[in-house]
């Protein structure tokens, strides 16, 4: 039998409706304030049919009309712009030393943006209880602010496989953890969806709804952390591969004579331009941002070994680059974590192999840039994924309310 | 502003009977022969809407009814086939000493496979009017069957854009030629879309459509050629990055202190692991065949520096596709070209390498296999790509058609 999977999907009448709420919905996100009228020119839905869906909106509280009306000829028109007032997303990301929270209403605007420390290289069921209790405090300071939580998504630095179960968190220490299902346990069924998901991911997503390169079709975003993982958006959206194990870069070999990898192999980009080659050991988590102040401050001063470091750190972390810009062509590669406040001296010697090793002229287009999102940015993506899941057509309240 | 790729289209009730007439083909090429009343039952369509597009289809010559009918209770039922017998699927492959051609009806059955003698190596005029010659053949060809050509895809070794221009194909010494719109002033415009796609990019559709691992979500071609190239089918569809580029594997530098390249660098997957690592020198193309017969002879006969050859490439082979499973997590990779016949003595290196370096467990999945579709598959995924067209919903005779 031949196979395909190119083509679209059935419809019928019944999956328009849903389709379509969810078209005005990011219509009225990008383009707010806008009229109905502006909604059935850009759309091609008539106008009586954006009417019944905007009335929806409105009902479920994801929309509502402003004073404003447009200044121009004709009858002046109501404007309309994202409520979402009533509503919540949660984006937490667990690390080796600390946990991140984040909430956002529905047009992103943040809400809350927590960082506790926390133990995480205890047993799972200790990371849970000390999670939990996090994310029991954020969920009852959103109900206070008289908040419905869309859904919590939760970045973990592992591989997750795309049922959301922690197959191997190595710097956690944690294998194998139904992660989401213990966090339901712990949060009572709160009644809100629950995704799990990889901290590089995460960070890809947030950079694709809320940072300087929102929008890009093709972007990767570089985790630097104690380990380097990549989140790989091609077409507009997150590709996880067959298991959900997409985007280990990490352990790509750069060199079979480079130096031993915590992995016990030779020559990793995590060995050559993973933070513990910016410090050029093995640092204890706590210790890390410390030290990291402490080498942008030698790299101010221009202290010569200081520099080299990061001159050779840059060169193979445009290496490793290089790799994803000849397989992925992606517009922009941007760094996130620790890199950020190294990019000024990692980027010249990234453009440097960038330039000379990607077969495409002009590296493909490739941009390579630093994040503008701060080191909670997997916590951001998690709100980001649940409000993509909105964005999808997943709205709050469900089809059912429609008579 | 914020935008987000994430959601769905925008859908009308006029997108809908588009959408569905390809929803409905696509269910009898996938589940032929079936009764109208299958379809309703598996597509959630209502039978009066699949009778009316099971008509149109009719009318259109892509499905035919049959004279079976369903053996069970109630009623016995008309089934539908695909017909497609007015129609045919042009595939073209250019290498640098032949030209490749397949034309398929619309099942994928083969109407003709056409290899040529060609000399790519001249200017890109000298190729058009060569190339363009031989296509001449297959359209007059299939107009003597009666058949409409439903499109042409063409195969070029080198970087092309998501335009179609060929930028450079390093091979054939072409830089920057507008292949598709040369090939359609030489063929007179010829009335059917022509399109240009890298040889991997089309082996990749070759693949997804017509190979052992047909319908594979996250699968991954390497051409073995005198270059090296990777298509990249992520989530159901081909990824080409921002600018088409993507797969450009052949240039990843596995080891800085490796073999000189053609490329001028170091180490490249294509000097450690392409079919001049195999000849041990870069061979003229025309002798390729008749030295990788030899190579395959000398390794049958249990000749050991032939036999360390091939099992040194296919370890080097290992490392460049550990490389596409950390960073894709692919469920196979298919190695085609000049890998299909050295394969049995390569694959035990690849999956060595495979086993060792690939973090997941089990290799995320992956599996690693030779092709079964013979030297002619990127002009196959040329056919594969006209296919893929018209199950998208581009069908023949438009939708103007429709009273």
């Amino acid at each position: 039998m031949i196979t395909s999977t190119t083509g679209p999907q059935p419809a019928d009448f019944a999956d328009v409706r849903a389709t379509n709420l969810a078209v005005v919905l990011r219509f009225v996100r990008e383009h707010a304030p806008c009229s109905r009228a502006d909604i059935a020119a850009s759309t091609g839905l008539n106008k009586a049919t954006v009417s019944s869906l905007v009335a929806d909106l409105i009902d479920r509280r994801l929309v509502r009309e402003t004073g404003l009306t447009e200044n121009r000829v004709g009858r002046p028109a109501t404007m309309l712009v994202l409520d979402g007032s009533p509503y919540a997303a949660i984006g937490v990301e667990i690390n080796v030393d600390t946990v991140s929270a984040v909430a956002t209403d529905l047009a992103g605007e943040r809400l809350l943006t927590w960082r506790r420390s926390f133990s995480g290289g205890e047993s799972v069921s200790q990371g849970v209880a000390g999670v939990g209790a996090i994310i029991r405090r954020v969920v009852s300071r959103m109900a206070k602010e008289e908040r419905q939580v869309l859904g919590l998504a939760v970045a973990v630095p592992g591989l997750i496989d795309v049922q959301g179960t922690v197959r191997i968190a190595p710097n956690l220490g944690w294998r194998d953890a139904d992660l989401g299902g213990d966090l339901a346990k712990a949060l009572r069924d709160p009644g809100f969806p629950i995704q799990v998901d990889n901290d590089a991911n995460l960070g890809a997503l947030a950079e694709q709804r809320f940072g300087a390169h929102a929008g890009a079709s093709d972007l990767v975003y570089l985790t630097g952390e104690l380990g380097v993982g990549a989140g790989v958006i091609l077409d507009g959206r997150l590709r996880r591969g067959g298991r959900g194990y997409s985007g280990e870069i990490g352990h790509v070999q750069l060199d079979p004579e480079g130096p031993v990898c915590r992995c016990g192999r030779r020559g990793c980009l995590e060995a050559m331009a993973g933070i513990g080659a910016v410090l050029r050991r093995d640092p204890s988590p706590a210790e890390i941002q410390i030290e990291i102040e402490e080498v942008v401050r030698l790299a101010r001063a221009g202290d010569a070994g200081t520099l080299g470091t990061l001159a050779e750190v840059g060169r193979s972390l445009g290496r490793g680059v290089s790799i994803l810009a000849n397989l992925l062509n992606p517009e922009v590669v941007i760094l996130g974590g620790y890199y950020v406040p190294l990019a000024p001296w990692l980027l010249p010697g990234v453009h440097e192999e960038v330039g000379s090793r990607v077969i495409a002229a002009e590296a493909g287009g490739l941009q390579v840039v630093a994040s503008t999102l701060g080191y909670d940015a997997a916590a951001l993506g998690g709100a980001a994924r649940v409000l993509d899941s909105v964005d999808s057509g997943k709205l709050p309240g469900g089809l059912s309310r429609i008579p």
